[in-house]
C-alpha cells in the first residue's frame, strides 16, 4: 500500500499518517518527491482497513500494491484447490460438466432431462427451484416442491444437484436437498447471503455478477471463505457491456486471469454468457481451451415450452454434440472428460 | 408487441403462434413481407408472459411496442405521485434534501450531524445501521444499536429517518425504527427484499443499481408497487462505466427521462454519483436543474474519521453552502426549498 | 511515478531500473517492503516515456502519481484560459451558446435557422459540411458547397461559424471558411487530424470521444496544444454505456471534473448527449448549473425533414424557451448570458 | 422495417408516411392496434434512408427487421469468402497466424523477429511504421523508413507484410510496400480512411473499435466493400468495459456471432485483447476453439526494450509454444495449421 500525501499537507498531518500506520502494526517508509511525498506501508500480512488511512487529513489517495483478497489468493495458496461433490471432483484433471434446465418445472421434465444429460456425460444436474426474475409478472419457481423433485431425480440418475439459493433464511432448507448451493449473478454482492452460505456445509458455486470486476468476484469468494466454507467454485457467466447483440459478453480473459490469481476452481456458463443457442457450443469449446475446469450448460428437452431462458437452452441431442466437441478440446489441452 | 416469424417457419407454426396469442385473450394481426412475416399482438391491457411466445417454434424474436412496467408508468397514471413522510412531502413543489453520514457510528456523531443538517435546511436524516461492504474485513454497521441511535436523534431533531435494509428478515425490525426504508444499489434486484418492502407500511427509497438500466429500475419499482406498497421514491446514484476518474458516472439524462416515464418522485445521490467531495455541490445543482425532486447527500462532521465513504462526505459548513447554492437553482426552475 | 519491482527480481535488475531513471535526468528513491520493493521517480518536470520503464526486466508495473498531461493541466496554468472567436469570448463570465442544424442542407435552410438562432441569443452558428456517418448509404454532407453556404450566412447574421473537419488534408480548406474547427467524437483520437489542427490558425472545438476517458480527452487536447495551437475548447457530448434508452449517457461529472483538472473552457452538447428532443432543455440547464462555459445545441426549422439527427433537434421556438430557461440558471450561478 | 405511429398521430400523417414508403419503391402494410398503429415496410432489396422516415410527423420510432449491412451479410452471400494474400489464404480450412512486433524499430529487430516467426510457422509478418499513440510524447513510428525495412524483411523471409495505415493520404504510399493494409481500432470509424482503402488494390485487415458493436464493425466493412474492395478480413481485438484488470475485454462471443452474420474471414488479436503476456496463449487457444480463422500476435525478441506494447509481446520461444498449443486446438476443430 502506498499513501500519496497532498502537496499542501502540513508536517503534522504527515506525522499523524505515519503514527496511524505504526499503530496498526505496520511500518511506514517516507519518500519525498519534487511535488509530492509518498508513504509506503510495509504490512504484517494481516488485512487492514484502507479507508481509514484514505480519510486522514493530508492524504490525497492510496494505491494498493498487493491485492485485497487473502484466502482466495494463489499468492498464499499456490496449489489448485479441488472441490469434491460426492464422487465428482471439480478443479482436478477432469473437466466437470453441469447440465440441466434453467428452472425446475415438473418431475416429468426434470427426469427426462436428467436421464438425457447423465447419458451424454454430464456429472451434475442443475435446475432452479427459486428464480430471481426481473419482472414480477414472470414465473418465480416451484420453491420447496422443486427441491423435492430435484432430490428424486438425483436418486434416479445418481447426479449430484446444483441449485440456486436466493435469500439467507432459505439456506438451511436448500441445504437439506442440494449438493451444491449456487449464488446467482444478481446476488454476488448480497453479503447476508454470502455470510449464510459461508456457514453452510455444502460447496458453493459463486457466479460473477454481470456488473462485477474479477477483483470483486474474488472479494465475494473471500466473504464465503472467511466465514468458514472453503469449498467455493467460481463461475464466469458474462458481463454487461455496450454490445447488445448478445445477452452478455462472456469475459474469456477472466478464465486464465482467475486461474492465475486464485487457487479456486473456475467454470464457465456459456448459456447466460451468450444468451444465444447457436453460440453455446463454440463458446464452450473456447472456455475449455482457455483453461476452465468445467461448464454449466442449460439443456431442455422442449426449449420452446421452457418457462424461462428457452432461447439459450440446448436440446439433449445438441448437448451430446457439445460434449463430443468439448471432449476433443479437453484432450487437446491435456484434460480428461 | 410484434412477433417476427422466421423465414423458414412452416404455416402450422404460424397458426400455432396466432392460436396462443388468442388463447391469451389478445388479437393477432398478420403482415406478410418480402422475406419475413410479422404478427402484431393487440393486448387487452393486462401484462402477459412474453417469453412464452418467444420460445414457440418458428418465432425469430419479439419486439415490444409498449413498456413492460404498468403501475410505475406515467402512461397509466399521468399525474405526479407525491410521497408523504410525516410532514415532509416528496415529489411536490418543494425540493427535499436528505442528509447525514454514510454509517451510524456513535450517538454523539449522529446527534452532532443531525443537528447541523437540520439547521441548514435538510428535511430528513440518513444514516446506515446495516452496511453492505465489498470486503469482509470492513466495518459492517452497528445493527439494531444503530437503529436505536437514529430513533433518538429523530426525537431530538424532528427529522424523519431514512435507513437501509439489506435482507428480507430485517424488514420488520427496521420498520419499527425507520420512517423510510432504503434499498441500496446492490440490492435493486434482490427480489426477496423488494417483495418484503412491498408489504411493509413504510415509504421505500429505491436506489438504481450501478449497472441497471432505467427500465430495470422501473421494473424493480413495479415489484414493490405490485406487492401493495405504492409509496416508492426513485434515486439515481450513478452507474458503472469505463470512466475511472470518478467513482461512478451520474446519469443526468435519467432524471428528466424518469420524470417522463413514471409518476414516481425522483431524487439524486451526488455523493455516490461522483465519489469526490469537490464534485458534490456542482452535481447537486445540476440534478435540481434537470428536474429532480430532491437530493440525498452524505455529510459528516469529521469526514477524515468516518468509518466509510469519508472521501465523498461534505463537512457541515460545506453542506450549508450546498443548500444555498441549490436553493438558487430551485428558485430558477420554479421550485421551493 | 512509482515503479513496483517484482518479488523475484534480481539485484542487478533493480540496479538497471535505477540507472535508467537517472539517465533520464530523474532521481530514484528505493523503498523496500515485506514482499516488494518500490522505486519512486522524482521527475525534472519534463514528460518522459513511461513504457520504457514498464518493459524493463524485473518491473511489475508503474503507477502514475501526477497526470500525463502538462500543457492542458491547471496544475501548471492555474487561471482559466479564454478563447476569443471574433467578438465572442468562450470561458469568461458569459455563457456561450452555439446553435444550428446537424448538417448544412441548403442556403434557404441555413439562412432561416441562422436568423432564428441569432435572434434568440445564440452567439455562434454550427452546421456540418462534412458528415461522418456510420452507414455508407446515408447523406455525407455538401462538402465545400456547404462551407460556402456557411460563410454567406455568417455574413448575413454576423455569427461566427463552427464546422467539423474530418480529415487532415481538408484542414486548409475548412480554415478558409470556418471560425472554429470542430473535431468530432469519432475523430478525437485521429492523431493525424489533431496534428493538423494543432498547426492551424483557428480555435478548435474538441469533442470527447464516446469511448474516451476524461484523461484521454485531455491527452487529445495536449496533442493540439503541443503542436502550437493553444485555443482549444473542450466539449462533453455523452459517452457510450450499457443504457440504451438514451443515445448516449451525458457525463455530467465530467464538467466540474474538467474545470478542476484543466484551464481550458468546457462546453456541453445536450443534443448528442441525450439523443432525445425532450431531454435537451433539462440537460442544458444541468450543464450550466454544473459549471459549463457554454452549450452546442442542434436546432432545425423542420426537424422532420432534416437530413440527419432530426430526432434530437429543437424547433426554433423550443430554442427560444431553452435560452430563457438556461439564462435563469446562468443567473443563479452568477454567470451572464 | 416496422414504423410505429404515435398514438396522437393524425390520419393525414399516417397517409403521408405510407406515401413516402411507396415513393421509395416499397410497399406499406398497416396494422391497427389497441393503442398504436404499425406500418410494416416491404422493401425491394435495396438499402434506403431510415432516418427520413423516422423524422416524419406522427412517427414514434422505427424498428429494423433485417440488418443494415448487405454486402457483408451472409444472408446474401451464404458461402465463406476467402482472402488470398500471395500464397496465403485467409478464411479457408487452414488457420492463419500473423506475428511480429507492435512497431518497426530497426532492420536488425525486424529481421531477427521475422526469421524467428517464419521458422515457428507464422504465415505473415506484422509491424507498424505509423503508430497512433495517445500521448504526443510517445514514439510515433519510423514512417516510410519503417515501410522499407518491412519490404526488405519480406524479401528475406518470404512472409507477406501487414502494416497499419492511419490517414487517407498515406494509402498510396503504404500500398506500394504492404501486402495487407491494416485499419486500427481507433480508426474503425474514420470514414475517409475506409473510403480510401476501399479503393486500394490490397486486402484490408479491419480491427474492431474498442467501443464499437459487432454491427458497427460490419457497417465499417460495408464501407470498404461498397467502395469496391471486397478483400476484407475482420479482427476482434477486445472491447472497453468496466473491467480494468485486463487492458481490454476480448469478446469471444463475437467470433461465432460474426461467422454467423458475415461471410468475411474473422481473426483475433489476443495481444491487445488481453494486454497481458501470460494470457495471450490461453486466449489464442480459445479464439481458434471458437471458430476464428486466424490470429495476429505480437512477438518481440527483446520485449523489455520494445518501443511500444512490450508488456503484451511474446518472446520468440513463447511464440513457438503458442503455435504448438494452438495447432492442437486447430486439429481438435478440424482445421489445419
Amino acid at each position: 500500500m502506498i499513501v500519496i500525501i497532498r502537496p499542501d499537507a502540513t508536517p503534522a498531518q504527515l506525522t499523524n499518517v505515519v503514527a496511524l500506520i505504526e499503530q496498526m502494526g505496520c511500518q511506514a517508509h517516507i519518500s519525498r518527491g519534487e511535488r509530492r511525498t509518498l508513504v509506503g506501508i510495509i504490512g504484517n500480512g494481516r488485512p487492514f482497513d484502507v479507508e481509514r488511512i484514505e480519510r486522514m487529513p493530508g492524504v490525497e489517495k492510496t494505491m494498493p500494491v498487493t491485492r485485497p483478497f487473502k484466502r482466495a489468493s494463489r499468492e498464499f495458496h499456490p496449489d489448485n484447490s479441488v472441490v469434491a461433490v460426492g464422487d465428482v471432483v471439480v478443479g482436478g484433471s477432469e473437466i466437470t460438466v453441469i447440465a440441466g434446465p434453467c428452472a425446475v418445472e415438473t418431475e416429468e421434465q426434470m427426469s427426462a432431462i436428467g436421464r438425457a444429460v447423465a447419458e451424454s456425460g454430464a456429472q451434475m444436474l442443475r435446475g432452479g427451484a427459486y428464480k430471481p426474475r426481473t419482472s414480477p409478472y414472470s414465473f418465480q419457481g416451484l420453491g420447496e416442491e422443486g427441491l423435492k423433485i430435484l432430490a428424486r431425480v438425483r436418486d434416479e440418475t445418481g447426479l449430484p444437484i446444483v441449485t440456486e439459493v436466493i435469500q439467507p433464511d432459505l439456506v438451511p432448507l436448500v441445504t437439506r436437498y442440494a449438493d451444491v448451493l449456487q449464488i446467482g449473478a444478481r446476488n454476488m454482492q448480497n453479503f447476508a447471503l454470502l455470510h449464510a452460505v459461508g456457514q453452510a456445509h455444502r460447496p458453493v458455486l459463486l457466479k460473477r455478477g454481470m456488473m462485477s470486476t474479477v477483483e470483486e468476484l474474488l472479494m465475494a469468494a473471500e466473504y464465503i471463505l472467511s466465514h468458514g466454507n472453503d469449498r467455493v467454485i467460481l463461475c464466469e457467466r458474462g458481463i454487461r457491456t455496450f454490445e447488445t447483440y448478445t445477452r452478455n459478453t462472456l469475459d474469456i480473459n477472466a478464465v486464465p486471469l482467475l486461474k492465475q490469481l486464485t487457487h479456486l476452481p473456475v467454470i464457465v456458463d456459456p448459456s447466460h454468457g451468450t444468451g444465444m443457442r447457436d453460440l453455446v457450443e463454440p463458446v464452450s469449446r473456447a472456455a475449455i481451451a482457455a483453461g476452465a475446469d468445467g461448464l454449466i450448460v442449460e439443456v431442455h428437452h422442449r426449449p420452446d415450452e421452457a418457462l424461462s431462458d428457452g432461447n439459450q437452452s440446448l436440446l439433449p441431442e445438441q448437448f451430446v454434440e457439445l460434449c463430443a466437441s468439448v471432449g476433443a478440446i479437453a484432450a487437446a489441452v491435456g484434460r480428461l472428460m
